[in-house]
C-alpha cells in the first residue's frame, strides 16, 4: 500500500468578486478533482490551528506530522538545505537577496529580479571572503541565495539585515537574546556582509549588468537565521521510505529534515512555466520505489499572491491533470492519496490567511461521504469533518497499516 | 440523572465486499439503535486521535476520560486486576499463556486452547514455587493466566518471554532499560518460568491431557509487564459512584483503576455465547444503584478479528437488544446514554485500525440532529461533529450536571 500526499500551495481561497463571488475551486471546472472527491472522503483542515496564519515552513512541518511550535526555529537552515547546501547539525543557515543600494539606501531589494552574473559573483565571494568560521554560500532561484555558517556555538537569535522595505538603509545584524553565541553569530554575519560588499562593488559583472540596462548588485540583504529543526524522520517514526518532489527550496528543506529523498525533475521550476507532465511522471515513478511520496505544487500560491484568480484556476487545472493521472495509473486498492493545500491564500488578499483548507482522501479502504465537489464550501460537509494538519500523516499511515498499535 | 456508557468493542468498520460494500452497521437492521439515533444526537469519535490505532487498553483509558499517553504503562497490571488478583500499588503484573513446547521449540502458544486441568496446575505452582518476592498467580479465560510480583523496586521495563510466534524458542526475559529494578524483575520472572516449568513437566494433568488427545501444557509464556496506571478515579474527579459490567479481564482492570465496582454476571463470557439478557438485566439493576454504569460488549470485536461480517451483524443485534431494553425501561428524562465502539476493527482487515467510530447520545436534555441511522457514514453528518475519546465522559457528566463549573 503506497501513500501519496499532494499539496497545492495556497490552494484555499474565499469568495472572489471576479468569480461571481465563488472561490476558484467552486468556479473552475476540475472534473478529476471532483471525481476523486466523489469516490473518496473529504473535509476541512486547519494547517496548524483555526485562525492561525501559517508560513510555508510551519504549515509543511505541521502537515508532515510534527508540532511546529515545538520544532520550528527559523527559515534559513531549511532554505539552505533545500538550495543544495549541506549544513551540519549545529550550523546556522540564512536566506539572502542580492540587492541594489544607492547612496546607502536600498533602491531595489531584488536588483530588478535579474539573476545575470550572480553565479560568477557567488564564486568570487566564495574564493576571496574569509571568515572566522568555515561557510557555504550558494545562489538560489531568482536573486536569492543561501548561506551556512559552520561550527558550534552559533545561534539563530540574530536580527535581519534586510529591513524588508526599500528607501531604507540596510540594518546591522544584532544579537536578539544577548547570548555570547548570538553576539558571535551577528559579528560573523556582519563581517560577511562587509567583505562581500567589497567584492561586489566595482565587479565586472556589474559593469555588464549596467550595460544591459540592469540594476547592479552591490549588497547582500540577509534574513531568516535558522537552526536545524530536530523532528523525527519518517523512517524513525514509521519505518517507511519517503520521497519529495518539490521545486521550492524551503519545502525541499522541510522534507529533507523529515528524511525524505529529494527527487530532481527536469523542467520543474516552481513557477507558472513548470512542466506538470514531467512532475506527474516523476510522481508515478517515485510511487514504484517509495512507500510515501509527497508532491508539492507551488504556482497556485504564486497566482494568489499575484491577486490573479483566473491564473489560480489555470494552475489548479495543472493539479487536476496530476490527479487524473494518479487515478488512471494507480490501482485504487493499493494506494491512499491525500490532496489538500498548505494554507489559504485568497487572491483578494494576496497573502496567507488563517482559514481552513479543503482536503480529500481517496483509495484503500477510506470511507465515503456524499460530497462530490471539491471546494471550500462543499468539503465542510464531508465525512472527515474538521481535522488539523498534524492529523494528515497519521491518517495516511493508518490507511497503509504503517501506524503502530498504541497499547495492546 | 443516571449516566450509561455502552461500548461495543471493535464496532467501527469500513465498506465490506461481503455486504454489498456497506459497513455492518449500514447493512444490518438495527431498529433500536436507529430509534435511539433518531431520538438523540450523533457524531464520529476518534478514540485517541485521528489515525492513531488504539489498543483495547489505551482506547478505554481514553474513552473513560484520561490521556493514555500520560498514564498507560503496560497491560499486565490491568489484566491481573481484571482477572481478580489484588496487586498492590507498586506491584508489577504480567499476562501469561500456558503453552506447549516440544524439543525446546514452541509448538502451540495456547496448548490447543484447552483449559483442562489448568486450575490444578495453578494450585500446584502456587503451592510449590518460591520466589524472592511474594507473588499472586491465577488462571484466566482459556489458557491464559495472570501473575503479580509483589513489593517495591520492581519494574515494567522488561521484555516478553513470549516470542509471539510458534516454531521459535521461548525467550529469556531481559531488562529493557538497564535499571537495577528491571534487572531484578527479569531475574525473578525467569526464576518463576524455570521453577514452574519443573512443576508442569511430568505433571499428572499432562498425562490426562495426552490421554484425552490434548496437547500438554509444559511452559508459561509471559508478556505485557505492567504497572498501575495512576489516573484519578471517577469518585475523585467527579464525586460519582460507578460500576462496570464487562467480561474481558483487561477492560475490568482499566475500569477498576478508575475506581469502578466490577459487577459479576452469571453467563457473561465475553464470547459469542455470552448471555446478553443477563447482561442487560444487570445493567438495568446497576442503574438503580450507581450514578454511572459502563457496560462493555466484546463479541463484536471478536467477529471482526475473525473476519466474519455476518457474525458481526448478529453480535450488533445483541447490543440492539440491550439498547431496546434501556429505552423501554428507563425514563428518558432521568438518564443520558452514550453508545459507541472503542475503535474500528474492519472485518476485511481483522485487526484494530485508526479510523473514527460512530457515537450517539440519548436522553436527558441532549440536543437532536437530523440523522436517523446509526452507522459510520450517516453519523459523520451528526450534531456532535467529530469528538475524541477523552470528550465522552465530560459530556456525560455535563448532561448529568456532575461536571464542576470551571471558573465563576
Amino acid at each position: 500500500m503506497k501513500m501519496l500526499l499532494i499539496i497545492s500551495d495556497g490552494l484555499g481561497d474565499v469568495q472572489d468578486s471576479e468569480l461571481q463571488n465563488k472561490t476558484p475551486l467552486e468556479y473552475g471546472t476540475f472534473s478529476n478533482l471532483n471525481k476523486m472527491c466523489k469516490e473518496g472522503i473529504c473535509g476541512m483542515m486547519d494547517p496548524i490551528a483555526p485562525g492561525t496564519i501559517p508560513g510555508s515552513d510551519t504549515a509543511h512541518i505541521s502537515i508532515l506530522g510534527e508540532d511546529p511550535y515545538t520544532y520550528y526555529n527559523g527559515r534559513g537552515y531549511l532554505e539552505a538545505l533545500g538550495t543544495g547546501l549541506r549544513p551540519g547539525p549545529n550550523d546556522v543557515g540564512f536566506r539572502l537577496n542580492f540587492g541594489t543600494v544607492t547612496d546607502g539606501i536600498i533602491e531595489d531589494r531584488r536588483a530588478g529580479r535579474s539573476s545575470f552574473g550572480l553565479k560568477r559573483l557567488v564564486k568570487d565571494i566564495n574564493d576571496s571572503v574569509k571568515l572566522d568560521v568555515p561557510y557555504q554560500f550558494k545562489e538560489a532561484t531568482g536573486t536569492r541565495a543561501a548561506l551556512v555558517l559552520e561550527g558550534d556555538n552559533l545561534s539563530n537569535k540574530v536580527s535581519d539585515g534586510d529591513p524588508h522595505n526599500i528607501f531604507e538603509k540596510p540594518k546591522k545584524v544584532v544579537a536578539l537574546d544577548g547570548s555570547p553565541e548570538a553576539e558571535r553569530t551577528a559579528s560573523i554575519i556582519n563581517d560577511f556582509i562587509t567583505k562581500s560588499q567589497k567584492v561586489l562593488e566595482g565587479h565586472p559583472v556589474n559593469e555588464e549588468r549596467k550595460a544591459n540596462g540592469q540594476l547592479p548588485v552591490n549588497f547582500l540583504l540577509v534574513r531568516g537565521a535558522g537552526l536545524r529543526p530536530r523532528y523525527p524522520t519518517f523512517q524513525e517514526r514509521y519505518g517507511v521510505s519517503a520521497a519529495c518532489i518539490a521545486a521550492t527550496a524551503l519545502i525541499r528543506g522541510v522534507a529533507k529534515c523529515y528524511g525524505f529523498d529529494l527527487i530532481d525533475v527536469e523542467g520543474m521550476t516552481g513557477e507558472y512555466n513548470t512542466d506538470i507532465k514531467a512532475k506527474t511522471k516523476a510522481t508515478l515513478e517515485a510511487l514504484h520505489k517509495y512507500d510515501f511520496v509527497f508532491t508539492h505544487f507551488k504556482p497556485t500560491d504564486t497566482a494568489s499572491h499575484d491577486g490573479d484568480p483566473q491564473k489560480k484556476i489555470q494552475m489548479i487545472g495543472y493539479v487536476d491533470y496530476l490527479v487524473s493521472m494518479i487515478m488512471k495509473h494507480q490501482d485504487r486498492d493499493d494506494i491512499v492519496v491525500a490532496f489538500t493545500g498548505d494554507h489559504t491564500t485568497p487572491c483578494s488578499v494576496g497573502n496567507h490567511t488563517g482559514e481552513s483548507v479543503p482536503i480529500m482522501m481517496w483509495g484503500g479502504r477510506v470511507r465515503r461521504d456524499e460530497v462530490n465537489h471539491f471546494d471550500e464550501i462543499s468539503c465542510a460537509k464531508g465525512g472527515l469533518g474538521h481535522i488539523r494538519g498534524q492529523d494528515v500523516v497519521p491518517m495516511l499511515m493508518n490507511q497503509a497499516l504503517k501506524n503502530k498499535l498504541f497499547g495492546a
